[in-house]
């Protein structure tokens, strides 16, 4: 039990990417399965991978991608890297940012602002206008940064407010004193709730998201467009493409790919194997429900039942 | 038993386009299982099939494509109106056409020369170079313009000689005045083993071809692309391709195809059923040897080991 | 002048594929610049096309497609080896076919049908249910067959009737006994107006068609589905493609292919020049305005304007 | 003058992603037209971006892409962000990785490590065999890392060695522990040259790389398929591409990347033209000689001559 190796209790370990008071709470909190269970914040995607992989934890929740600042490289990465993970379930998570500061502290009394460079970037309009004289202060997390605001220790931070997730008053007795303050409102950041690759796998629900990581053969040009194309010729859209270095060289590219559909889908299911034949190496990251809990659509005539019409015409010639 | 309906005989009856002395007996000599089997000629392609549609024959031997002319489209659209008929081989002919005269007849006698119109303007460059003034009398065949100089019924043939296949010999006392007179001495032409659709289909031999017939969807542009990448995208190469009007309205066609592989393939079993999903309609006309031995490959990483591992992998995730 | 050549006026010459009577004629009808002109008719396309490479007449109209027969392949390949010849107009046909006989004559009384076969391939289902034992008699063309109906001499034509061109009756004192006894009431035969490539071509009206003749590479497989992207990467639809074979050996193919939109429009323009580069042989037919009189549209961003503000941009660069 | 408004002096000044002793300086030094000119260490890649915008530095220096690490997105998104700047020149720089200490230290006195994340990431496999009981200490700079051991304020670095670019020995009186202790011997950094958008661009030689920011048009799918036909209907080669976000929200994405060739290469040209109508933004963000020298070729019979060829031929028609 990877709880129990943890706490002596049989309740299972979640871990996430810390601390406390950042989005990736936000995102736990979205697993419904994870109520009552142990959530267990660490400083680094790997750690979380690291604890899934030793059955410290049952589970981690790490960030993919952001819609301001992009791809999670170290997950990326780490996914390609840990071939017995996969992936259980997506989760959106608003990217809200408060201007937070210790009790009695005034909005005109805010000279320096502490934050982590991410959430500084993402909110640098509103701060410009709003004080125009401040000073930036980097910190390791927003929730450090915030959290530092009281710090009793004699050297508590010089900052007088910081950026933070909105949900850090929950854990902070801070004061708010701007909401949402970011310059994009639909700023967002997508989770992934990953586990080992044992046990039963998410169902098809019709509203599935596939994620696969493809290494493109080097020897002809436009084997991008032939990878796609695997996709196409099944109807299968892509709803994300990334691309990585392999590392051995420069030149060299793997790509993450988010694709609609479940590999249960007939469809889907051709188009890996197309990949696989195709492709020096294909890892499955597995198929889950989608977030947006859109229907997943395959383009032509691409449906389950299309498939197995084809199957039986075939088999019958 | 086909045969027995025709001569109280146990021999099958083998229809071939005639008359006897023209290039599809020759096709129908390549038949090594019609040795010592009825050769039954017919005048029509339609004809040799409603044979074997009303078991009157095994089989049917019939042109499908020459070098020179281009598809027969009389067979191409019989192919797509019958669709009990299978295609069971394929079979080469060299097209040389040889002069022909009555015994006693010189070169220089010769003024008047007869042919089919196709044999005709196939040998008009040695007809012109070296009979320059000669008359052409268009005849329904070549055999028959053959057939005709012999005629001694008094009102035979005014030709003075005529063009037909090098072994027209064989059928009628007919002397040769010059071999092999074809303006193109790589000219060919393609003939089929057709039958009923029952039985055993031919083995696939790694030299196979596989032909369908396919129409597009008429409710978009780049349709035609679309289907060509069916094929693409599982490797598979087409060695010909040839529209041919649905027959309901000016603009709406659909495609007589022959491909390199077997429908035993599984990267052609994969784009046959990529074209049912895609297609209104797809008529399998059949997996048969190449006449030219040549092995079928498929591009890429597209043999059937190739698609095991791959189905092997899905089963696995 | 062509036509001072043949009569000392002034008139133009028209050649037609004759006889009178016959469906081509009413493809000239439809030519609105020769009103006046002198219409002469030819026995087969090749003499049409001689006609105008000799001077002997201004222009040509000649079959190049049925919408039940498909593509007249004595015009694709004469078009393709004719290098001076261009075309000037499409004309849609409808192809209405009646059943005449001679003044006198009952429906009842027919027991003989004469006709073109493919006339008879086409009426054959009205004829078998409406004169259920009729005999049918080859005729070189239906404006033959009619005319035999009256020819005097004696040996005149042993047919009761004859199914010719609704038409017919305009040149032959001849009755109808039935109109429009073509199994499909929709079929059409589509005309091209051909003549020497010098001079005004037809300006672009928007609702253009182009035609052109492509060569694939021989050296790879994939080559006709790289063609057609040479015309998707720039939006522009097919109307047609039709494969011929080069001639020189079994399994190599050129293609007849009309697209939509005038050589004037950047996008067709581009798209020809990408098949110059990419084939061996492209032969330019011509463009010319559509007979259907659509709107030819390019998909995507594809109009002249975007051309044009595309060349502004990389030109700035 | 840019190097004017710094010092006074006529030289010019490039600015460079800092400190002093990283890699950056390596690229750098391959300048050619940089030698003499003033060099400018900056923090961030914004800040050299902003130093060539108001003319404080003449060109900058930034990196773009590791081949272990992947793309740097500071500045593939400051391109996207600052339309008036242009590329003008790639470098490659190996990415050798020396462990230094003070004078007197020896390999086992160490037990605190300092450096850049990124470099501990790519020599944690030495360091763990060699100096299995280090301490790692977190750094901004590999510089910075090695300066500290220097730092004889007091308070000095705590580590004895940092892993620095093997060229920090330039600056700083440090001793080589161990050298050339990279995981990956041929990791390498690539290094952009940026100005601003004026004056003379690099000239074509045949050995260059088009880089452009390409955003896809939302409406529908297979759009990033239908972007890579652009290039691969003019034979244009992709050496890169890179998915970012466009930043409005979650699943929009624009693609930075790199082609083989140049804008005056026709085949270059006209794909971009196709680019611009096809996507609702594209950046041209430079052409400029390849790194590594080699020729760039374009697929098929692209050349310019090709593409000159099929121009002449459309002028004709």
């Amino acid at each position: 039990m990877s709880s129990a190796s943890r706490n002596g209790s049989t309740k299972k370990t979640y871990s996430f990417l810390g601390p406390i008071g950042t989005f990736t709470e936000l995102a736990l909190a979205q697993v419904a399965e994870a109520k009552g269970a142990i959530a267990h914040p660490v400083s680094h995607v790997q750690d979380a991978i690291d604890d899934v992989i030793a059955g410290r934890a049952f589970r981690a929740i790490i960030p993919v991608e952001n819609s301001v600042e992009g791809g999670v490289t170290a997950t990326s990465d780490a996914l390609a890297a840990n071939p017995n993970i996969r992936i259980y379930g997506e989760y959106l998570v608003p990217v809200k940012f408060d201007l937070v500061a210790r009790p009695g502290v005034a909005l005109t009394d805010v000279r320096v602002v502490a934050t982590h460079p991410v959430a500084y970037a993402q909110t640098r309009a509103w701060l410009s206008a709003n004080i125009k004289k401040h000073t930036y202060l980097q910190s390791t997390s927003t929730a450090a940064a915030a959290a530092d605001l009281l710090d009793t220790d004699g050297d508590h931070s010089i900052a007088d407010a910081a950026v933070a997730a909105s949900t850090i008053t929950k854990h902070y007795k801070l004061k708010v004193l701007a909401k949402n303050i970011g310059d994009n409102k639909n700023a967002q950041t997508r989770f992934l709730q990953i586990g080992l690759a044992k046990g039963a796998a998410p169902k098809a629900t019709g509203k599935d998201k596939t994620s696969v990581i493809v290494e493109l053969p080097n020897d002809r040009p436009g084997a991008l467009l032939e990878m796609l194309e695997q996709f196409a010729a099944r109807g299968v859209n892509l709803s994300r493409i990334e691309s990585r270095p392999i590392g051995d060289q420069l030149g060299r590219y793997r790509f993450n790919i988010d694709i609609e559909g479940h590999v249960e889908d007939a469809a889907v299911a051709e188009a890996l194997k197309g990949l696989h034949r195709f492709s020096p190496k294909v890892i499955f990251l597995g198929s889950y429900p989608r977030a947006d809990k859109k229907k997943s659509v395959h383009q032509g005539n691409n449906t389950n039942a299309a498939f197995a019409a084809a199957e039986k015409w075939i088999a019958k010639l």
